[in-house]
């Protein structure tokens, strides 16, 4: 996870309640176009993925971090480092498979629906915060990192916290590396 | 321009990248969905109209700032205040009217076009970022101020900067106010 920063530094902070009514917005657009919920949150993560594959130069110039030795050190990272800087919370981790390959990120407080009471009624397949699972996928991709990224729990569907799961893909290669 | 806070003051900073590249998802999303800039335009300025309603909230409890005397003053706390708050910059303020009720916001930087190269041959008349206008004139709504609120320069149009213009409308009571 180590790249020359590629975009001049800067450190202009802003309150991201701005972020948080725009992405509102956004989803609200996509329900007027999308009549599934399924294909609302498909989009979600299709616009993701198209954010991470852009903000990972961003991550890597402003972070300067070191290039992760682990998918936990990875897992780690994406909670304290790019949680905090572009959403303002830090999410916990916990690694849900013995093969270390599944990891779980847990908010208690998910700021982007903080201007949302509830899902309504007819959109109760609706995933709000899909977007941010597609963000993760397309980083992690850019760093060759294969995952699959989903919700497995959602305060905004009455579960207790809201949980990403994280599900890094092993390739042929790295199977092959390690057993010679 | 004073309320008393409504909801719990917090410190959460964030970078602002996720929220420039959210916001051209929606610009991209609406440029799928109609197919005249002057639709985008209007759809742009809508939403931020029902975002300026919501942010004006957040904005008083966040910024404390006491009740503005005058345009402006209320022009110099959008600029120096919320601006910096929800954005990361500063525009430059200049009073364009012996009325004093018309003003521009000059942005050498706009950050929210971070990511974009330039608009498309086919989409000349889009006006990028109307959702500023929207949210501008939502929360001043929100103080009882009515405004109209339009870009008059645009660097994404090849413009030398980009350039916010309010126009204060004077409401009748206040013109029979000053009569007397």
């Amino acid at each position: 996870m180590s790249r020359p920063p590629g975009r001049k530094q800067e450190n202009h902070k802003i309150s991201r309640e701005l972020l948080v009514l725009t992405y509102g917005a956004l989803v609200a657009q996509l329900c007027k176009d999308y009549e599934k919920d399924e294909d609302v949150n498909t989009c979600l993560d299709r616009m993701g993925y198209g954010i991470g594959v852009r903000l990972i130069d961003d991550f890597l110039a402003r972070s300067a971090v070191k290039k992760c030795r682990s998918y936990s050190e990875t897992a780690d990272m994406i909670a304290q480092v790019a949680f905090k800087m572009y959403l303002g919370v830090t999410p916990s981790v916990s690694c849900s498979s013995a093969a270390g390959n599944e990891f779980s990120l847990i908010l208690d407080k998910n700021p982007l629906v903080d201007f949302v009471e509830e899902l309504p009624a007819e959109r109760a397949s609706l995933c709000y915060c899909n977007l941010l699972c597609g963000v993760i996928r397309g980083a992690l991709e850019m760093v060759h990192l294969a995952a699959e990224v989903t919700f497995l729990q959602d305060r905004l569907k009455g579960d207790a916290v809201t949980e990403i799961g994280i599900t890094f893909l092993r390739k042929a290669e790295d199977r092959k590396h390690k057993r010679n």
